[in-house]
């Protein structure tokens, strides 16, 4: 398996047609994962955006007042109210803003970028990453296509590539049912592939001025294995936001 | 970057020499990073176990029950015991075991594998995996060594490959203070690139009969950054994890 960046794209701007900018730099193979990075399919369509686009509600205000304090430093309630309007569910709300984005991400402030947006205060995620990498995924005639970000997570140390988007591959592989050498079953069942795929993509994507956001990852085997298309988890199986939803900080 | 897997590993017995096993399969090069699946680390380290080496006490015992009830079928007090004596703390007892392994690791069951065992009934994870990374990387030579294992986790459906332990190569690398192409300092800031690793590993190393439990990641460039072995949350700054501990399961 080799990974590789799309060498030389140009800062995209709103409306730039992604697809072509792709197609135009890389021969693709059959079988190819075009690793995209949210940020670029953001730019192109056009989810920049300013401060002043949020005027706070009275629900934001408080937010802000709140994470103020805790922060020791003036928040501003606007930030608040674009995180609680690209989201379906604040989950915890301080000391920081964990959401549901409004495509099923838990995140902390929805996604929301504040760095790497020349001309805008803000860079909102996709609207509909997956519907974005069908897209991409067509116009550059790509088998699949993955729609990346970055994120933290709980017990873990730092950030890592996590698939939002993805078209052509299944979100996972299913190993259940199979055995191993000794002829036990398996005790991983369900591997992310494409967030695995995010992960790798973001080893060689890099931030900054340096970045390079498309990431062709060529050779991948997704193998004969049944493949779902589950990527969020229900909140039913997932204790932990049951856990938080619960929880008041209190520090 | 390029990833390929250590091929032909013959079945991993106690007191093997995993070094000299994968050194005579593969001609490493400058800054490869080699990642060893854990279960051939704990093969080769004696790490198998049965599940009469755990004599249940009443606090196993009470676990098993409450767990058996919420499955609905019997649970081994045994196992309870395993995961005890293999843990530092108990965050979560139900609806299933979610721990601090001896050595940071937050994780369902303390990692304890019940597949992939000939001949025992559970494979326990390697007792110090940065340990057993250092060894590794000075018997095979590499620059790099990550031993890796595989888990789910909280928000996203799916398991995906995490490092536990590493050696040569810092866990994360900072992006701190720098800044994008219009001079905004960047949105990510500490990116753990172990588990990035481990990750993309995981995507070559497969499960089970045909899995190949070693890969050579060639080519990645860590590049001119900072780096830190930050690799497991402190408790104080892991908010979920305080959550967890105060939350009762009620299903």
């Amino acid at each position: 398996m080799e990974l590789f960046a799309v060498p030389d794209l140009p800062e995209v701007q709103p409306g730039d047609d992604l697809g072509a900018l792709i197609r135009e730099r890389v021969d693709l193979r059959d079988d190819d994962v075009v690793c995209v990075a949210s940020t670029v399919v953001s730019k192109a369509e056009g989810r920049q955006a300013d401060l002043d686009d949020f005027p706070a509600g009275p629900r934001a205000t408080e937010l802000a007042a709140r994470l103020g304090e805790i922060a020791g430093e003036e928040k501003d309630p606007r930030f608040a109210q674009a995180v609680l309007e690209e989201s379906t569910e604040i989950i915890m709300e301080a000391p920081f803003l964990l959401t549901e984005s409004r495509f099923g991400h838990v995140g902390v402030n929805a996604g929301i970028d504040r760095s790497n947006v020349p001309d805008a205060d803000l860079l909102l995620l996709p609207t509909r990453p997956t519907r974005s990498a069908e897209r991409i995924r067509s116009e550059i005639e790509a088998d699949n296509v993955v729609v990346t970000d970055t994120c933290g997570r709980p017990f873990r140390h730092g950030q890592r590539g996590v698939a939002i988007g993805w078209a052509g591959i299944s979100a996972s592989r299913d190993w259940r049912g199979e055995t191993d050498r000794d002829g036990r079953e398996l005790g991983v069942t369900v591997q992310n592939v494409v967030d695995e795929l995010a992960a790798a993509a973001n080893l060689v994507a890099g931030e900054g001025a340096g970045g390079t956001p498309v990431v062709v990852v060529r050779g991948f085997e997704f193998g004969d294995h049944a493949g779902s298309d589950n990527h969020f988890r229900d909140v039913e199986s997932d204790f932990v936001r049951q856990a938080l939803r619960e929880w008041e900080y209190e520090g």
